[in-house]
């Protein structure tokens, strides 16, 4: 959409969302000009077509989607806007690849506050100057009342796959090394502590953030990395059950060696809730030969987010398919996938 | 997400959509395998990483995003599942792009019919084997009963920009003709008739089509074209007046040659609507050289979908960004965008 000449009207004074700013129409373009150009402009989005026409480098490309639906929108430690950069970064990072350029999708409802609005577009801008990513195509529409809650956002991504690296959930070897690069639960119970109302005394803060720089590191350091998954819905659980099915191999892990923080802990025990089976949105699982895996620590700790990396656990040849877990007890017991919905809205 | 191995179990029971079919757990996978991976199963998409790794051959990449709300989700002539392929189909091509991989992200209501949501699959199949691309990596959210409305689906898409070809709406210049495909206005008066139930002596159907072989067609035979645009929101006003604008040229179109059917124009007086503001699925707008424009028609009318495509006006050097129609009967008058919003959720 092209925005249209100087149009001083009255129709710039609504506090909220209107139908008709989904419409296509004169109050579509005020909402470009007013809300998403003042953050998003760049050279690509500026020209306003219906597509972003991109010089891709020499490469493989990596193209990812995720819709974003997290209640509350606004959370501890982040909100919607922030998410959806950083999880779509993400999500290129961990098949190998250079996030370059995201677009960005909205379903907004009808009645929502614009200065909420523009809060979580303002995040969305400084979460893709932070992790290096441009926006540069578009969509807005605008559902009636009741018929979305508050806003949706679905960012999609494409980057560049770095030659020489083979990551895949198809790869682990027996014997590899499964890292966890930090604390495990953190933003599913920022998320399900404010949207209970629970207080703890100090408040659980997400750990959102975008992973592409440290990724990076890592994969200089050690180009022979077997697979990277970030651990969102389902936790470290979900991404190790794909990872040993996939795989066709087993993955032992020791729960002592899994961090946890201590309000995670306590808010997951009150609510009944494995820490194992809680979305994270700044963490990376990781499978490496052994002998690569302090070389690949050493550079994850190097990074703030990454600090507490341990390794969790190794590939091995028995049960095939399955995850079981050494406990702090002394038994085993298997880490499966959750059955039922715990944690809706979570991402 | 990966498949885990046969999971014969009484969760796939279910006759509509759970919370617990987008936690990221068994019933995720349930989902997956019972009701995506069936119809839109493919070598990209059967890896089922968290991102599709293509090799896209040389040349700019085209990269663009849309998410369809358009209720209600099944209408006469289309559903949400097709018209969200070929609407982002068009949107690449309408760049001079030839669309390759889309991806496709899905926010389920809780309670919405599994089985609907298959039709809805299957169909998205269907016309992406049509147009000729691949969906290659997806998402799907679920959210609670009146957290949306049914289902929302985000497509975002990926295609080559062909050599040679330098389409913008900032490309018009004035003694440009202007080219309409076919009718104004099937798409919204489908959608609007059988939403308000209105019943008319023949059912109105949606235009939604693919547009991408007879825009390759096109551009095969005359490269220079200036510009094209789908007139899907806002309708053939709203994307003349942004073609009008962003090349700071006027536009002149003729009232009696814009072709609008008999069902569609008696719908539109009766709903006191323009047809020039509502909505298209299927049909393109271009700016080309005088010289080239029956060349430009011939090819066009050898495709179904666009065999009523005619010259609707030109580009003149009077009154820079405005659209002016003269009517049919002799008088001039202001094609202006809507301000407000008279179709809501139409796509």
């Amino acid at each position: 959409m092209t925005i249209a000449p100087v149009c001083p009207s009255p129709i710039m004074q609504h506090e909220t969302v209107q139908m008709a700013h989904g419409a296509g129409g004169r109050l579509s373009q005020t909402l470009m000009q007013q809300v998403f150009m003042p953050h998003l402009n760049n050279a690509f989005l500026d020209l306003l077509d219906d597509q972003a026409k991109l010089d891709l480098p020499a490469g493989r490309t990596a193209f990812t989607t995720d819709t974003y639906v997290v209640s509350p929108v606004f959370f501890p430690g982040g909100n919607i806007g922030e998410l959806a950069v950083n999880g779509t970064v993400n999500d290129l990072s961990v098949g190998g690849a250079k996030p370059m350029y995201l677009s960005a999708g909205f379903v907004l409802e009808e009645g929502f506050s614009l200065s909420e609005l523009e809060t979580i577009v303002k995040s969305m801008a400084e979460a893709a100057r932070k992790a290096g990513v441009m926006i540069v195509t578009g969509d807005t529409k605008v559902v009636g009342k009741g018929q979305c809650d508050k806003i949706f956002i679905n960012t999609s991504g494409v980057g560049i796959i770095r030659e020489g690296v083979d990551l895949s959930c198809r790869n682990l070897r027996p014997g590899d090394s499964i890292i966890l690069s930090g604390t495990a639960g953190d933003h599913g119970m920022a998320i399900m502590t404010s949207r209970e109302g629970l207080s703890f005394q100090s408040q659980i803060t997400s750990d959102c953030a975008a992973l592409n720089s440290m990724i990076a590191a890592v994969l200089d350091a050690v180009p022979a990395i077997h697979a990277m998954r970030d651990p969102t819905r389902g936790g470290v659980a979900a991404t190790l059950n794909e990872l040993a099915v996939s795989s066709r191999v087993g993955i032992e892990i020791n729960e002592a060696s899994i961090p946890v923080k201590p309000d995670v802990r306590g808010a997951c025990e009150l609510l009944g809730i494995d820490p194992l089976h809680v979305a994270n949105e700044g963490k990376l699982v990781l499978a490496v030969a052994e002998e690569d895996a302090e070389r690949v620590l050493e550079v994850m700790r190097s990074f703030d987010h990454s600090r507490d990396a341990v390794i969790i656990g190794s590939v091995v040849n028995d049960h095939p398919g399955m995850v079981v877990m050494r406990t702090v007890f002394g038994s085993r017991r298997i880490i499966d996938l959750p059955l039922g919905e715990q944690l809706p809205r979570i991402c």
